[in-house]
C-alpha cells in the first residue's frame, strides 16, 4: 500500500482515542441543569508532546490564559486536557483565573501528573463563574472513567447545543510504519445565546517533538479551523489542542513531516466542515475560493470578506445566483480587484467574466443552489497566483431566531 | 439671535431645494415597471462649486467613474446632477460607461451647460444595462420640470424600495448673514435583492470655493454618512454629492468654515439616521460609542466591528442585554483592549466594569432595550482618549427574508 514513499492516509473509526496511548471520558457533573454530559477528559499514557492555538480575541477567557501559561511553562508537554461545557468561564475576573487553575489541579492530582501538564478549556455562557463544587466532584470521577473507548462520551460532553458531535480519525502508513491521528470538535449550533465557542482536539500516537507538533497543528489549522466561518465572530474561548502520545513508535522528523501534516489536515478539515454544517441556522455548506489574487494574503482576505458577507449568505440561502453581490463583496475587501478581468463561478456555471454578465445561465445556477454543498469561485482578476478557500454556511432567519431569543 | 459670533443653526422646511438658486424635479420615465418615480434632477442656477465622495468599492459602477471624471476635469464645478433609480448601471462594461456619459450629455444639453458640469448617479439592480430609450425621453422632460418646489418628487425618485423618503434642511445665521443647507438621501430598505446603494445630496446657497466645499463634505460625512451601517456592505454605487449655488451671498472662508461644517453635519446626520431607521428589516436605531481607545482610529475600528457584529445585532433585536457579546466583539476588533479596565453601558446601565459583571441590572437593561432608540457604550479600557460613534440597526429575520427572496 506504499507508493514511492508517500504516506497513505485512510479513514478509520475510534475518533479521538484511535491513537495508541490516548484515553477519554465524558460525564454529566451538573453544570448543565438538564442532566446532559458537560465534562470531558482526554489523557495520554504519559507526559506527551502537546501544542495549542488559541483565540486572537483580546477578551481571552480564563481557561485560555491558563492553558497558554501551562504550555509555556512545560515547553510543550502535557498529559491531560479537561474541558467543561455549559459555562465559558469568560469575563469572570480573578475568581475565574483561580477556578481554571483549580480545574487543572483537580485533574492532574487524580491522574498523578504535574499541574502544569494539565490543560483546560471551557465553553458556554460568558460572565458566569464556574460551579466549582460540581467540578470538584466531577473531575476526579471523569479521570477514573478514562477509557480507550471513551471517544463518544467525550465528543458529546464538549457540545453545548451543537446539532451533532464531531469526531474523526485516520491511519497513516509510512515507510517507518503506521501511526494514527484522531480528533473531535465542537462548533456553534447553539440555541441558547451567549454561547459560541469553537473547540478542537487532535491526538496522535506519532512520536513527534513539541515544536514539530506545533508546526503541524498551526499549518493544518490554517486550511481548516482557521478557514471556516459561521458568523465572523471570534469567541473568547476558541482553542485547538494537540496531544501526541508517541506510542506508535513512528518517529516524525522533517522527512516524515508531510504525513503528519496531511493527516492533521484531513482530520481537522472533516471536523471543521462538521462545524460549518452544524452552524447556527445553517442549511448549506459553502466553499468560497478566491483565485487570481495578487498574493496568498490577499486571497485569504477576500475569501474571508465574501464568506462573511450577509448579502452573499442570504442570497445563497434563498437560492439566488446573485453574482453581483459576490463582485460587490470582493470589490470592498480591500485587496486589489480588477472588474474587467474578474470572474464569478457558481458550481460549474460562469455567471460573470471579462466585465460581462452571462445572465442566461441564472436559471441553471439557481437550480445548482438548491443543493446542500455549494462551490463558489471568484477570480479577482489581478492575474496573480494567490488562491484561498474559506468554508461558510448560508444565513437563515433561524440564525436570527436562535440569537435573538431572550435569555434571562 | 447671534451669540459671540457663533453660527445659529435652525431646522427649516424645503429639503434639497431650500437654498436659493437650487431647483429639483422627479418623474417616472419607465425604468421601474411599476410606474413609480425613477428619475431625479437637481440643478444650480449657474455653474457652481461641487464636491463628491464616492464608494471605496473597487467594483465601481459606471456613474461613479463618470462623476469622478467630470469633477476632476471641471476642478470642482458642476451645475446639474441626474440620478436614476431601478438600475445601478454597475458591472455593465463599456456599454455602461457610454450610457452614463450619455446621461450627462442629455442633461447638460437640455440645461445648456458643459457635459463635464453634469454629474450622474444610479441605484438599483447590478449587472443590467440602462434602458436608454426611457432616459432619452425622460431626462429632457425632467430638466424642463425643474422647480424650487421639486424637492419631494426628487426625494421620492431616488428611492428604490426605501420605506420613506429622507429629506432635510437648515438655516445658518452668521455675522455675515444667513445661508441655507438642504439635503436628501436614499438608503437600503429594499425588497428586491441586488439593490443596496447609499446616495446622499447636500446643497447650499453659501458662497464657497470647491476645495472648502469638499473639505466640509468630507469632514461632515466622517461623522454621518461614513458612520452608519446596516449590514457592513459597501455598494458599487455609493456616493454623496454637494452643490453650492452661492446665491445667499454669504462668503465662507476659514473664519466661517465652522458654520458650513456644522450645518452639513446636522443635515447629513439627520439623513444618515433616516437611512439606518429605514434599513432592511430594521426595528431599532442603535448608536455604538467606543471610548477609552488608544487613538481615534482604534475607536472607529472597534465601533465599526461592534456595529456590524451579527451576534450584537441579533441580541439587540431580541432585547437581550448581552454585554458578553459586546465585550467579545470589542476583543476581536484588532485594537488594543484591556478586559480588566473595560466597561459596557447599555442606556444608563453599566453591566460590566473592571472585569466584573453587574448582572443584577440585566432585567432593567432588557426593559431599556424594548425602546426604538438604543445607546450603547463600550470603553475598551486602554485609558486613551479615542472615542467614536457608529450608528447601526438591529438584525432581524426580516433582513434575511428580504435578501433571500429569489429574483429571476
Amino acid at each position: 500500500m506504499r507508493t514511492h514513499g508517500r504516506p497513505i492516509i485512510s479513514p478509520i473509526g475510534g475518533g479521538i482515542t484511535a491513537p495508541d496511548g490516548i484515553r477519554a471520558s465524558g460525564l454529566a457533573c451538573g453544570i448543565k441543569t438538564n442532566g446532559r454530559l458537560d465534562l470531558a477528559v482526554l489523557a495520554a499514557s504519559h507526559p506527551a508532546s502537546a501544542a495549542g492555538i488559541f483565540t486572537t480575541n483580546q477578551a481571552k477567557a480564563a481557561p485560555v490564559l491558563v492553558s497558554q501559561e501551562h504550555l509555556a511553562w512545560s515547553e510543550g508537554i502535557a498529559q491531560i486536557i479537561v474541558t467543561n461545557s455549559g459555562c465559558a468561564n469568560a469575563c469572570t475576573g480573578p475568581q475565574g483565573m483561580a477556578d481554571a487553575r483549580e480545574m487543572a489541579v483537580l485533574a492532574s492530582n487524580r491522574l498523578g501528573c504535574a499541574p502544569s501538564h494539565a490543560l483546560v478549556a471551557s465553553t458556554g455562557v460568558i460572565g458566569v463563574n464556574l460551579p466549582m463544587d460540581a467540578l470538584r466532584m466531577g473531575i476526579p470521577r471523569a479521570v477514573e472513567a478514562l477509557s480507550p473507548d471513551g471517544q463518544d462520551d467525550a465528543a458529546h460532553a464538549i457540545m453545548t447545543t451543537d446539532p451533532f458531535p464531531k469526531s474523526c480519525a485516520v491511519e497513516v502508513s509510512t515507510t517507518r510504519g503506521r501511526f494514527r491521528v484522531g480528533g473531535m470538535a465542537k462548533g456553534s449550533g447553539m440555541i441558547e445565546p451567549r454561547m459560541a465557542t469553537m473547540l478542537g482536539y487532535l491526538t496522535t500516537d506519532a512520536d513527534v517533538e513539541p515544536a514539530m507538533l506545533r508546526r503541524a497543528l498551526e499549518e493544518a489549522s490554517r486550511y481548516t479551523f482557521n478557514a471556516i466561518t459561521v458568523d465572523g465572530e471570534a469567541s473568547t474561548n476558541d482553542c485547538v489542542l494537540a496531544l501526541a502520545s508517541g506510542d506508535s513508535g513512528v518517529r516524525i522528523d522533517e522527512e516524515h513531516y508531510a504525513g503528519l501534516f496531511e493527516a492533521f489536515r484531513a482530520v481537522a478539515l472533516e471536523l471543521s466542515l462538521g462545524i460549518v454544517r452544524g452552524g447556527e441556522g445553517a442549511t448549506k455548506l459553502v466553499s468560497i475560493t478566491v483565485s487570481g489574487a495578487g498574493s496568498q494574503d490577499e486571497a485569504w482576505t477576500a475569501a474571508r470578506v465574501i464568506a462573511n458577507s450577509p448579502l452573499v449568505k442570504t442570497a445563497i440561502h434563498g437560492g439566488d445566483p446573485n453574482w453581483g453581490r459576490l463582485v460587490a463583496a470582493a470589490g470592498r475587501a480591500g485587496v486589489t480587484f480588477s472588474l474587467d478581468q474578474a470572474m464569478v463561478r457558481i458550481g460549474p456555471l460562469v455567471l460573470f467574466s471579462d466585465g460581462e454578465p452571462h445572465d442566461q445561465l441564472a436559471p441553471q445556477a439557481a437550480e445548482y443552489l438548491q443543493g446542500k454543498e455549494i462551490e463558489i469561485e471568484v477570480n479577482v482578476g489581478t492575474g496573480g497566483g494567490g488562491r484561498a478557500t474559506m468554508y461558510t454556511c448560508d444565513l437563515s432567519a433561524e440564525y436570527v431566531r436562535i440569537n435573538a431569543e431572550y435569555r434571562t
